[in-house]
């Protein structure tokens, strides 16, 4: 089996009031899911405002999230970027600071044609030299990364070792799956369909907030153990539900700053804040899932 | 947990060597698929060609299909068409020919409101007053049924018992199971992973060929033995990226008529019968599959 | 330049209180649009109803339309039906009714693969030998005719001479034109910008209402008067925008009800009639555009 | 008329061998374009490889375009980003180097709420306080400015002036022309039929490369002369189908580099450069066109 495989936050971007990298809370929000037996992060990917993050912020996040794994987990960070020179040089950069993989959107904005794409990912994932994972999302990207194209992506690229998938139609995971790649599913709703044909775990926002509702279903998965495993998945899916509702970036900064009591500031403009109306729902589901507040233990207590 | 569950093929259409319904076939592989444990059939749907018979072909199937059952399984009958009328005449129909409940798709080719989809569906449910199913099926229809649209309907239609869920997309199945829907998902290669949500069984093309394999994996997925069930779905999955490659209408029928010996005929023009590459490939994969060959046994025997 | 050209209304169907084809409307209200100088007729096409009406009732609109027409106009007569063999046999009545040309849809429901849509093409346009139009619909029918599928077409169907493109984009439209077709642009909004890149005319329904206003275009336009031809345009478009809000086939009967006095009946179900707040908007529009009310002369007069 | 009309080149993005932005090659082609006839620039747009060059490039690129119109022509410089604090800072540079107005995509990558749409063009326009244009073009972005939206952005926005209207259907021009916008067509293939709906000109990439063929579509067509504004329209879309089949950035480069002389370099990773078989048609097709090479005389000559 995979060493990358299980629950994997697509980790959020804590930030300040004035609206830079926040430091101090990304280290507690990591270590809290760490506690909560989270299996490692997708560290600054569609979740972690990806886009909106300067290239010295996303080195700086390659930093802190290396120093802070510290072995336990597994980071695979993002270097996704419009340009081949500027993904190779965050790539070759995540290396450095010691991350343990990286992962990238294909380019976007521009119609790719598959050799753009393929090169690409060559040139990219060897400046790395690290595990390499496609990030198929697209409803961002306006590309869908299929099976065919993926053969290709293949063929060019050795570091390949697997994938985000996050279209909501699960059907190329088998394929995926059978050609050895870890697909990690791309919407945490969909965890438990997916496992069962295929994919090695999930990759999502939500399970920032609470990690261990999917780690429950995880471990039932993985103890086939099916009834558990069904009703993780269903009580898990209120989460994604709220988020659905409130909006990504800032319902997930909203719940955990709830639930820790850890300030992770807004969502980055044109992103906007939770609504009060949001805050207070967001309260209401902590509540009726049983997850109302939770005390953050540091990694050396 | 409802009556209608499990492996619903989406029974085919056996026609004649001149392109008319074939009665005895349609009895013969019925009966064979009856023998294999399959649950129920979605009769005159999407993979009997539906939209391609005319009336009195469509009205003489619902008697067929009645007949043949005598209470064994389930047969849910399909009376879209395009107008209200036309749709509430064949559920009439139906319901005098001793079906067990109506499936209609919504009004397709012009674009229609939610209050014409409502209405059509309450007056062709009322006029068969038989359990009533909606076919969801946005890529023939050009319309997506969602849980908002669906609530409508369960309000205005109180026959509403369930639905085909068609689109590649599964995660509405977790709303329409909490609205109290029993839902088949449309795909099989995604019956396990929709069973894991809420739905209830599948309704497709494929099991026609060989329901034995969509059995085993309900009777897998029934006892809480994830293992079999997702090796059941595996193997299953080989018969519908066979379909997916050679065409839905023509693999189905090449396949019966090659594991049964029965005369499927052909697809109903512009529909084409399968290429010679098509059916050895069909032949290859029914070896490969175990399944090669079999008697169908009389129901009296 | 084509013989099929200029302003051709996509003709309505009325019909009577109870539901079916009302022959003397029919009859008058193509007589109104030929008086006020429409160029031919569109004939149960998609403003027609055309997949709501039974093959009985399309022969008979073939007929009348043919007998109404005397030779003044030019009737092309849709044909378009799910199967082959259907619309073959409606071509066939088409042709001995006395239409100028027939059209036809691609097969619908079902997707299609290029030979299969060919193949139907050739079928049906042999069976009436008349001057054949492509009916490209994408919005109803789920498939783009684009130049590449065109060239198959032109090259195994004889009888192609011309389509009604209804995609909102008209791009291809220079490809069509320069392929030698006659290209009528499927939306009268869109009518001027099409003719200056090489569509010969546009079928659309909201010209059944007042086509003297887009033959006000037409005559602009062959003058090369473009600041009348683009005034013609603006005021015609009002009416395009009043069917969009309320409907097409309930806009477009109530309209012609109210101009000329004549009842059109209601769209067949699921279709509605016009609400009371358009049926309003509707004399509104109609007495802003100084065209309330009108009366027909017979054609004899 | 707005003082914003005519023919606009998206102007291309000259690169050195090494990549980087080629001020001279810059100066060159643009003067060549206003030489020809070009009425303004859209500058470091789509075309421009917009999204592909840092911060400090764009503003590099909004100096030197000032410099060189010298108030001759219009700059409309692109300030575009996936953040508001980023945009809005390099709007006020652009206030700063003197450009005529501002454009700006929406902000792209993550689905936005229509407020934070808003709000971000609101803050964005008042950073540079000029003339504001919203770039429309779904297929990069994921979303379409319709009339509604437009409204909206109209009521916060005082400094919106236009839009740059990029999807295919052109049906919205004539609702953003009775707004009081000056709205551009984004696709020169389409520029005379936008013209003849409300559109004040037109904005492309393949203008670049011969901006006299749409200068003389424009001047006939503010002559009045539909016949000659036809035939323009005819030979300038050769340039579009040329560009369609080679890659937008690929062949605009290549092409100059043919007509002129000058190199522009390639485009930047991802983008390629274009084929030995795209350069030979680039050269067959300027050959045909009768623009196969020209000088660029100096300003000040």
């Amino acid at each position: 089996m995979s060493e990358f495989r299980g629950v994997y936050p697509a980790f959020l971007t804590p930030m300040t009031q004035d609206g830079g990298l926040n430091e101090a809370a990304f280290r507690e929000v990591m270590e809290f899911n760490i506690q909560q037996g989270a299996h490692g992060f997708w560290v600054a990917g569609g979740t972690g405002e990806s886009v909106l993050l300067d290239d010295a912020e996303n080195m700086r996040i390659a930093e802190i999230a290396a120093d802070q794994a510290r072995g336990r987990i597994k980071n695979i960070m993002h270097v996704g970027s419009p340009t081949t020179p500027r993904s190779a040089r965050m790539a070759e950069h995540a290396a450095r600071a010691g991350v343990d993989a990286i992962c990238c959107v294909p380019p976007y904005f521009y119609a790719r044609s598959d050799d753009e794409i393929v090169e690409h990912y060559r040139v990219v994932a060897a400046a790395a030299d690290l595990p390499f994972f496609v990030y198929n999302i697209p409803k961002a990207t306006g590309v869908e990364i299929k099976p065919d194209l993926m053969r290709k992506i293949q063929d060019r690229v050795p570091q390949l070792t697997g994938l985000k998938h996050s279209p909501l139609d699960i059907s190329n995971i088998r394929a995926f799956a059978k050609m050895g790649l870890s697909c990690f599913v791309g919407h945490s709703h969909l965890m438990l369909p997916a496992l069962t044909v295929g994919a090695v775990g999930c990759i999502d926002g939500p399970p920032n907030i609470a990690p261990e509702l999917w780690v429950e279903l995880w471990d039932a998965y993985v103890a086939g153990d099916l009834g558990r495993a069904e009703e993780a998945q269903d009580k898990a899916t209120t989460l994604n539900l709220l988020v659905d509702r409130f909006g990504l970036h800032a319902t997930v900064k909203a719940a955990i700053g709830e639930r820790l009591g850890i300030d992770c500031g807004a969502p980055r403009p044109p992103g906007r804040p939770i609504s009060p109306e949001g805050r207070a729902e967001v309260v209401r589901t902590l509540a009726a899932l049983g997850i109302g507040s939770a005390a953050v233990l540091q990694a050396d207590d």
